[in-house]
């Protein structure tokens, strides 16, 4: 299932959405704008798509539409910038990242300007209720950062949920409300709108913590068990926590006291644990009330289409 | 003549914008709130003593323009933390900067936090207009301080002020602006607030840039001669570099090639050249246009308040 013949019914939609986002950059100053859209393009757009087909939901594709799909994609990647840098990560969407190119505080910048153009593009909206989501989510995206750092708590489920929710699912859900929000739909509809992003964005994201134990690095963009490498406690690795008595090369590799021999152990005690299927089980599970959370929206195409996208979201595996 | 003595008008409603800035940071957890408290207290509230004042030129005093205070207050804080980063200053405020204690990726993320904060308090304005001219602030400061980094141009004075512009002045126009748009002026006015803004910007830039030379550490919360030392060019140095025909030591600070004797030579060049007296004689020009700025607006005790504060801006050397 791929992501680029079921957008196909917004592909212009999704073009208009794509020059906004190149067109933010054209202000800035060389070599800033080629690193920009660098660190821009290669992106899936989930964001952006789940905006324009929330809004077509209930009215005309406008240019509105366009500028609040622009801005959410930028407030990602702003974020994933910041992000980046700070788990030293070295590969995004199959390329080097930006901080190891550039000084920490030039990638710093980059990450705060793309985030001021997202809010002057929110900020053109006129608004005030989808200024306010755009604002309480940013914070919810950095608390979750924050808490990932200085308080990651014990390895439980519960944790995991949290962060995931924090980092992933906040994003998706403010993606699917304001769209709703925009569109002029009612305050229940705009309810069913973020929780059928919330339940998407957590399927997303345990499914992408799926990739990194079974994805091989052309789909990932990156290594497989890259994150695991840096120590991301994520949904398999819990399931295998929880399965399997004798977890020596996982608690190595989650200690930072690895080398590859472990990973390879870790990495193989993981997959022949059952917690892949398990957390599967799971993202398929989110995605089912992701899309029971649509069955109250006005049923028509793009509906149907968003549907779609929750299967393709945990479909992608494959 | 200090600050302190001059607000006492508006120390109540000083201490409502106290407990604002104190509250954003209740939410985020230990010991990221510590740190954030510790890079936030200190600050002269400047920014947030011109919104106030500007408002009650038009408008009783009311919680919107608390919020608006605090949040211009935790973007300038914000934006501090992050270029501090960025030009590894050991010392701010008379403390130890953020990312001499932290991990560059917690450090941007405490001003992304803030970030986060100030655009959710300027989001229950619920005013378009104020989200507006907060986002362009927002590149608007970026977008300087990545020119100033990867495209800084010649030394001259227009870069400068080019340069002091979107550092600084745009930060005090969008303060005294978005004020006077939260307070129902009129549009002539509202310009004029945001002159008033601007040129006391300048002013108080170019002060802060005198004081590099002829400060004392208590003064300045940081060593004589930091911003020099970074090889920062400002108008005190651009004068010297007019008026010396023999700019050796300047030129090697400047190019980053110094031990303390160069910078001792430096510093006593542009001392004697007439560069402090130069650079002064135009920031009481900057000051003066500031406080004609304010000439079409109410004649009331605010609007003195804000004449006195121009002259502050310039008088604080002594």
């Amino acid at each position: 299932m791929k992501l680029v013949p079921l957008l196909e019914p917004i592909r212009l939609q999704m073009e208009r959405v794509e020059y906004l986002i190149h067109e933010a950059l054209a202000k800035v100053e060389e070599p800033i704008r080629s690193r920009l859209r660098y660190s821009l393009d290669g992106g899936k757009r989930l964001r952006p798509a789940l905006v324009i087909l929330s809004g077509r939901m209930f009215a005309p594709a406008t240019e509105p539409f366009y500028s609040l799909a622009a801005a959410v994609d930028m407030l990602h990647t702003a974020t994933l910038i910041h992000d980046d840098l700070l788990d030293e990560a070295p590969l995004r969407r199959g390329r080097e990242t930006l901080h190891t190119i550039w000084p920490a505080g030039a990638t710093v910048l980059a990450g705060d300007y793309l985030l001021g153009q997202a809010i002057s593009l929110i900020a053109e909206l006129e608004h005030p209720r989808i200024f306010k989501v755009f604002g309480e989510t940013l914070c919810t995206l950095c608390a979750g950062e924050i808490r990932r750092l200085v308080a990651p708590g014990g390895y439980s489920r519960q944790n995991y949920y949290r962060s995931i929710e924090a980092k992933t699912a906040s994003l998706f859900a403010a993606s699917t409300e304001m769209a709703g929000i925009l569109a002029g739909a009612g305050d229940m509809q705009i309810a069913a709108l973020r929780r059928f992003g919330r339940e998407l964005g957590m399927a997303f994201q345990i499914v992408d913590d799926v990739l990194d134990f079974i994805g091989d690095e052309a789909q990932l963009g990156k290594p497989a068990g890259s994150d695991f490498r840096q120590g991301l406690v994520t949904l398999p690795v819990l399931y295998c926590l929880e399965r399997v008595e004798d977890n020596g090369p996982v608690h190595a590799v989650l200690s930072g006291q690895w080398d590859d021999e472990h990973v390879q152990a870790a990495i193989e005690a993981i997959r022949s644990s059952g917690a892949i299927e398990a957390s599967l089980a799971e993202a398929r599970a989110y995605a089912r009330r992701s899309q029971g959370a649509l069955a109250t929206l006005p049923d028509n195409a793009w509906r149907q289409l968003l549907c779609s996208l929750a299967d393709y979201v945990v479909e992608r595996i494959h």
